[in-house]
């Protein structure tokens, strides 16, 4: 076989920013030569980089309580549970784009970090954090993947459309609930109270009107009995 | 307010099988009383019970090799590799079906664990443990939306159509290339040789041919670096 194809001529393995082992591969089978060899490369890259979300923390324990969830789990369960629960939106979703907009929502934490909703100050410079994450990670892929990858993430965070509105809904019941499975850890731990869940929690509301019912619920039944603060 | 409702009149309750303070929130919402509450309260049983699938652990490790993988993430991260690998299937395949069907493939682990692709014995009794415990995560969910669930995993078990053979090949090639970047640590561990590997994969070949011969030149170039054994 030749030698692997790791010279500077090779624009593709730049681009793709793969490890030594897949460069190599794809060398092997041409990618450099080719369109689709091209982009296979730039995919593949991607998707060792998704790797990292496994290892974004966030503040949600897993219901066992056994640790913290992470960012990679948290867009699994979301996007179960948008096509389980689509049909409670306020307004018509689209289900699949919920579903795959909250399969991607929080691609940009591998580098931006997960940003805790009760701290303002981390909040304040989020949008750039992110921004600069979402150009990174979605432009190693080839230009149309990641011009619809963005466009989900965006309509995500501009929270301006019904789909986008129920996405925001169900990323922040899951977490809602999760927490009351482990009688209020999180809040607790962070000294939160009623008050300040039932603020950052309230656009739920925008995305469905039955599910904040539901939520506001949970909290007033946290209160009573003594797992958050009122 | 009223008492929760948790008395045996509650047919609800007992078919959602919903932790305490789920079930007195949905009390109180009057989910017993109406077709839409009791949706949504089997809905939430099945959200929570999803959770169970993050304590999962598969062989792989994730690629910075500090820990195995689970159930969640791998689910995730196959889904994600559905959107982006869709054009390299065989034959023409349904994208967001194969996205969705690779988001719901392993939710059966939850009873009946992750079966290690190379313990022949414990694949013996897999298809009727896995039976069973479709029918009971997926029964927890409305009738309509439990035979939605249920039906993509029937064909992604099924193998049969281009879209199944192609989430099959995706989730087949994520920890092959998991693996070769952690050095080949599972098949060290358990001393599987590149004879295996092939064999045990081969079907990645029925879904995409492009990304078997990429699957194979990665081997290749593993044996040659001595991370799998010939």
């Amino acid at each position: 076989m030749p030698p692997p194809g790791n010279g500077p001529g090779h624009d593709w393995a730049v681009e793709s920013a793969g490890p030594p082992w897949l460069e190599s591969a794809l060398g092997l089978l041409g990618a450099g030569e080719s369109e689709e060899g091209s982009r296979l490369a730039r995919q593949l890259a991607f998707l060792l980089e998704l790797d990292k979300a496994k290892q974004v923390l966030r503040r949600t324990y897993v219901t066992d309580g056994s640790r913290r969830e992470n960012d990679a789990e948290h867009m699994w369960h979301a996007t179960l549970a948008a096509l389980v629960l689509a049909e409670h939106a306020g307004e018509a979703v689209e289900p699949t784009r919920l579903a795959l907009m909250l399969a991607v929502h929080d691609v940009v934490e591998i580098d931006a970090g997960d940003t805790f909703i009760y701290d303002e100050a981390a909040r304040a410079d989020k949008v750039a954090r992110e921004q600069q994450a979402a150009e990174r990670i979605f432009g190693l892929l080839p230009e149309d993947q990641g011009k619809l990858f963005s466009s989900l993430w965006e309509e995500f965070e501009e929270r301006a459309t019904p789909t986008a509105k129920m996405a925001a809904a169900i990323d922040r019941l899951l977490p809602l609930l999760m927490n009351r499975a482990v009688e209020g850890r999180t809040w607790r731990e962070h000294n939160i109270t009623a008050g300040q869940v039932l603020a950052v929690n309230a656009h739920i509301n925008e995305g469905s009107p039955r599910l904040w019912e539901l939520a506001r619920t949970v909290l007033e039944g946290a209160v009573e009995e003594g797992v958050l603060e009122a």
